[in-house]
């Protein structure tokens, strides 16, 4: 399996840095290549995500991405950003589906914000929808008819397009525990009137699946009211984005989430959905384990190594049973003692 | 003063009759209307929002606002569903700047979802714009070239939008801590950007207030990480709508949230941010205090009986501290017992 490592900006490059620790310990035969991406990209040649990059990532089984973001690119036109890089992306290489999981580590009950009789309930699946919506639709600025800058954006979504991210958030669900929470907001939006009806469409095709519709006001509320009560939700790309992030901290540190980008194929795109986070950048502190946990996820979805996947997921649930902290979760553990307790674990 | 109490559905009738009973312990100087709105007025009318409604609320000082939304008429069209008529009226009275502040009440640091030291920490207010966004811009069902069909929707700001909030959520901080966090989405949307930019230029006239600005996923985690960060959230319709019903499980229940919406005048709108709830209506077990507290909104803002509007509060947080729980807190207090508590702690 060939693998592209685009670690980015931030702490992308120290977090990938752990990731390849574990891909070396597995000795699995992948091969690695790597390619500029995001502001580090913009700095060197120009563009976030030059034809090379784009060209190597086109080519590979599968990508693992750290981070993309760069204050100092800020002010730059929006097309030339770091983050068009993880949208060009995701776009160019038809990556629909972002499955991001959360699920409560065992002994991490006393680190999420929320209390830990609602906290360990959680075990849910976000399915994002990841090519439109009013990310990718028609968008700028314009001149209203009195003279004043106006800034739009249109909203879409097609029938196709909701039918292919509905059918993999059907499957998942028949995968777990056989229930699927669509999410949007029909009272006031044409997008997610659409949206409905063609969930309800396909879950003809699934009649083991208990289907329900929430409004995303009310569903960032249950999210924090009761997470437990959720298996699979499937989203726009906006709201996933969201929802995805709240979502994280009930499992108590972002810096745990992992997520996966597939196409229609076995390509994906793996990630941890947390940011480039400037501002702890170069410091040796930022939590390696939702870059780690991405590899996981990146095996056993692109590699259909399911074996290498667990093996990596229970090193990282035992170094957090054993208490392994990093800042984010109020411990002194740096970025490389996180990577090496888990490589430790892998082999113990 | 003139009010216009418009119950709607679901729990709004039997709130509503709560907050009569407050201004009737208080004995003001108003004089009250009623009209019909949401499902009610368009089972009787054919219009979720009728003329003669609308004319009512054109002419009063303030408008006391139950809730809307009827499942028996999802399937109705858009412009006629009871939502419309909450929308049509913030739209057509200018009602452009919708006030929702969160605080967690003593004696309720056990009913949050957070823990006690991440809840008690809250005390903020959402200013979120009523007007504009996707909520309001273009919309509709359309053939795409391939003959599908595409829901769309466009999201827009202009200048004056945008300015005009800016300053409404200014003033509210510097009659608070001083510190304002502007939200937005400005690394994928135009309307963000310019949201930003416009912001950014009113700050210039607010030397006092402290200005930040934070991507609407991190705020939505930031929320629940640690909501005592926040004094002034200012942000658009569309991602006000998600993080207020949000913010409402930190206090411990959406029942005890209140909000006002305010146009360039004196004239508001005040309701409780929850729905109609039609799970509940009719059992008598509907938490009033929502409905109460806006009621206290509706003086403070509308009447400029800020004496009125303290001592309600009082009332409320002291029945609170007291112990009073309805369902929604866990306990068995029933709607009219509940208004009757209140009613009791004013004249106590
Ligand atoms: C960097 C940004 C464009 C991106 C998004 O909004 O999709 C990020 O927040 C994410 O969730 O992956
Ligand atoms: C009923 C609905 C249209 C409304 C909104 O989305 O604004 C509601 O959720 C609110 O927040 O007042």
């Amino acid at each position: 399996m060939q693998i592209l490592l685009l670690a980015g900006d931030g702490i992308g490059p120290e977090i990938m840095v752990e990731a390849e620790k574990i891909l070396a310990a597995l000795a699995l035969p992948v091969t690695l290549d790597r390619a500029l991406v995001g502001g580090a990209a913009y700095a060197a040649t120009g563009h976030p995500l030059p034809p090379e990059t784009l060209a190597k990532a086109n080519a590979a089984d599968a990508i693992l991405f750290g981070a993309v973001g760069d204050p100092r690119f800020d002010a730059v036109e929006r097309h030339l950003r770091p983050e068009q890089a993880i949208l060009g992306l995701r776009s160019e290489l038809g990556l629909f589906a972002n499955l991001r999981p959360a699920k409560l580590f065992a002994g991490l009950e006393d680190s999420s914000a929320l209390r830990p009789e609602v906290a360990s309930a959680i075990d849910l699946l976000i399915v994002r929808e990841l090519n439109g919506d009013v990310y990718f639709g028609e968008k700028g600025m314009r001149t209203t008819a009195t003279g004043e800058r106006e800034g739009y954006d249109i909203m879409a979504y097609s029938e196709s397009e909701v039918r292919r991210i509905a059918h993999v958030a059907f499957r998942a669900a028949q995968g777990r525990r056989k229930r699927l929470c669509s999410v949007d907001k029909a009272n006031v939006l044409e997008t997610s009137q659409l949206w409905r009806d063609v969930v309800i469409e396909v879950a003809a095709d699934y009649p083991d699946v208990e289907l329900s519709h929430m409004y995303v006001d009310n569903a960032a509320m249950q999210l924090v009211r009761n997470p437990g009560q959720f298996d699979v939700v499937v989203t726009g790309n906006l709201f996933g984005d969201i929802l995805s992030d709240q979502a994280s901290m009930c499992v108590g540190s972002i810096g745990l989430l992992a997520s996966a980008s597939l196409s229609e194929g076995r390509q994906g795109l793996y990630e941890p959905i947390h940011g480039s986070a400037p501002d702890i950048a170069g410091k040796g502190i930022a939590n390696p384990l939702a870059m780690i946990l991405s590899l996981a996820m990146l095996l056993r979805h692109s590699g259909g190594d399911e074996a290498s996947a667990a093996r990596i997921e229970s090193a990282v649930a035992k170094i957090l049973a054993d208490g392994c902290r990093g800042a984010d979760l109020g411990g002194s553990m740096g970025t490389a003692a996180l990577g090496d307790a888990v490589v430790a674990a892998l082999n113990g």
